[in-house]
């Protein structure tokens, strides 16, 4: 590896290409910014490149893709930095060093891409497992040191690979789910967050996974939980109403399309001692919610946590619709004083698109509301500031 | 008070207003949206009147003062509504019924004004202590009932009037506190909040007290105060620092130019058993700042809530300045993977220009950030979602 650096191709900016904003931090350069000769076009995608502005001055070591939009993405500020194991162990170093300040027990996102200074890279831990999601060309080119390092660095018994990202297409990646390390986990394994219990599913065919972006949304749900009716639509594998069953629920219901998920959700209120204050209702949540109101069932607390309706620009208009008729379906079911979180993962749909939606769909519920707590992803999904892209999750809080 | 409403005075909306949005929530209706004739004009200040819209049809109950731009705040849909001692204490229920959800014990903001349905009123409740901010000529008007309400509600045994709201002139009212029912304290209360224990002077010649809108961030520093040095810059009595020293925190310094509010930080340390943890530094901030950069002080969790910069628009491009200076001065201090927090309780300065200022204050500094967490005030101080202007608070967790 030590003769990476000298050997290494270089990509240049153009002049208009704005070199301070990348000297300060902004990670993406796109492929308008920068000088396209046959050279450039003919790098390998996944290939360690030096970034130089247009006066040839360097700016840093980049992840280079000359067949994407994001041509290049900023490694480190060094323009020689070697990208080897040492390199990766500093950069999980200091993304766990964040994560055992804030956590007791290590379950949480280890790496969140960028904003841990390594570009497409995600990797959830649980326990003594981890699952990466390489979804970038030059981490995946880089699996087995990658590997090496964070069971070097964690101790983890245990390394799985995802290759169900969406930018891994993009990149020109497979597919295949594999082992990288250790033996996969032959039973979901429990998960304690909120004092609540999870049953994450790593291996199994449905690979229902857990998502921990939520967590301190859920903490604030389950506050209002207490002796309360709860309804959780959209549910997965229980997030929010494992920790509302938590908090002290008089009863959980969990609404979620998919028969799995919910097997693991009532997993969870078993293993906490809860499953007589818990049911399930397996279907399309739109449909339910029309069901739900048909019985004129009223809870003290509604929780919604649909998918993305609004992944990308082009379906904004019509997954702010579906958000409102969210909230239009949701606000019925709760009671006078009763509290409704709407949440939304999409990335295009911003927080003020958003709760305008929710709120459209409340007044055409004949509801009004107070707006008591807007919470984003929890700390474990840092931003970088210079994404804005990066703050997709949103969740509202409303008592009507 | 039952031949009120017949008599009462009428407001009329011109044919443009947005009688739609007054039907769906909007609270405040503007001196150019209403027909504002010599009898309108002559309405005395604090009265109570009908609204309709311009075909007669009734829109609800508001307070009215004519001097004001907002000439009239909508107390109630029903346009007949007896704004009484009986009124008054329903909107305290469910105000209180809200609060007690949330906590465990009676110490929070138990009244936001428009956002609990009593526009202009703030009340804060310190056990058995609450003071009530009437920064509203109707409110002011009706003092002795809302008064009485408060105790049957709460059962409080001491209710004073702080006049201190920058609201009041506007309204017309005076500035004279007074205790409106039992004793004042001779002595200041201890509030525990997060496991700190804070001092609130709400009657001393200083008039301190104590605010609750910090109280979720907070605990999200002190999450990330275990062994820290904690350093906290425009303290008050304490709020982040006391919250850290309950964290764990190896040392907290508090900085803030009022002595009294200090020896209430101190007062507070003391009582957590912490005092030898803890120093303070009383000076102009920016001054402290700077020594302690001389002094190449270093500290693993840094915060600024300084007071609002940037109170209304005029003041937008200085208060802009003043937090980017915050933001450049205070990064210095923190330590490599040390954690900034930086706070915003100014109007005028949105979620976008406030990050914008830290990033360059930061970037300015030499330093690069990951933001960790967004957060507002707490759930006891809910927003009006049709009033932008009621989201003040913004609290930015950078890790450096």
């Amino acid at each position: 590896m030590s003769a990476e650096a000298p050997d290494r191709p270089v990509l240049r900016l153009k002049p208009k290409a704005n070199a301070r904003a990348i000297r300060r931090g902004a990670p993406w350069i796109y492929d308008n910014e920068l000088v396209m000769d046959r050279r450039s076009k003919a790098i390998a995608p996944g290939s360690i490149a030096r970034l130089e502005d247009h006066e040839r001055q360097p700016l840093g070591t980049v992840a280079v893709n000359p067949g994407s939009r994001i041509v290049a993405r900023m490694l480190d500020p060094d323009p020689e930095a070697r990208i080897d194991r040492a390199w990766l162990a500093a950069r999980l170093e200091r993304a766990l060093a964040l994560r055992a300040r804030l956590y007791p027990t290590p379950f949480y996102r280890l790496v969140h891409a960028e904003a841990d200074g390594l570009p497409g890279v995600v990797i959830d831990r649980f326990g003594d497992h981890a699952v990466i999601q390489p979804n970038a060309a030059w981490a995946e080119a880089r699996l087995e040191a990658l590997t090496e390092a964070l069971v070097q660095v964690t101790g983890v018994t245990c390394v799985l690979k995802n290759a169900g990202g969406r930018g891994r297409a993009l990149d020109g990646l497979d597919d295949t789910d594999a082992v990288l390390h250790g033996t996969a986990p032959d039973a979901p394994i429990p998960v304690e967050m909120n004092g609540a219990t999870y049953m994450a599913d790593l291996t199994g065919g449905q690979k229902t996974g857990l998502f921990y972006d939520q967590r301190e949304n859920h903490a604030f749900a389950a506050r209002l939980a207490s002796e309360a009716r709860v309804l959780d639509v959209f549910s997965h594998v229980g997030g929010f109403g494992l920790a509302a069953l938590a908090g002290g629920a008089a009863s959980v219901t969990c609404v979620d399309g998919s028969q799995p998920a919910l097997e693991l959700a009532e997993a969870g209120a078993r293993a906490m001692g809860g499953a007589e204050r818990f049911t399930t209702r397996q279907g399309d949540a739109f449909d339910q919610l029309q069901a739900l109101a048909g019985e004129e069932a009223r809870f003290e607390l509604v929780i919604c946590d649909p998918p993305a309706f609004a992944p990308a620009k082009p379906a904004l208009d019509k997954g702010l619709r579906a958000y409102e008729r969210v909230a239009r379906l949701a606000a019925p079911l709760a009671s006078e004083g009763g509290v409704l979180v709407l949440c939304s993962c999409s990335h295009a749909a911003d927080l003020s698109a958003f709760t305008g939606a929710c709120l459209r769909g409340i007044g055409r519920a004949g509801r009004r509301a107070q707006l008591l707590h807007t919470g984003f992803a929890g700390p474990d999904h840092p931003l970088l500031p210079q994404l804005a892209e990066s703050g997709y999750l949103k969740a509202l809080v409303f008592r009507l």
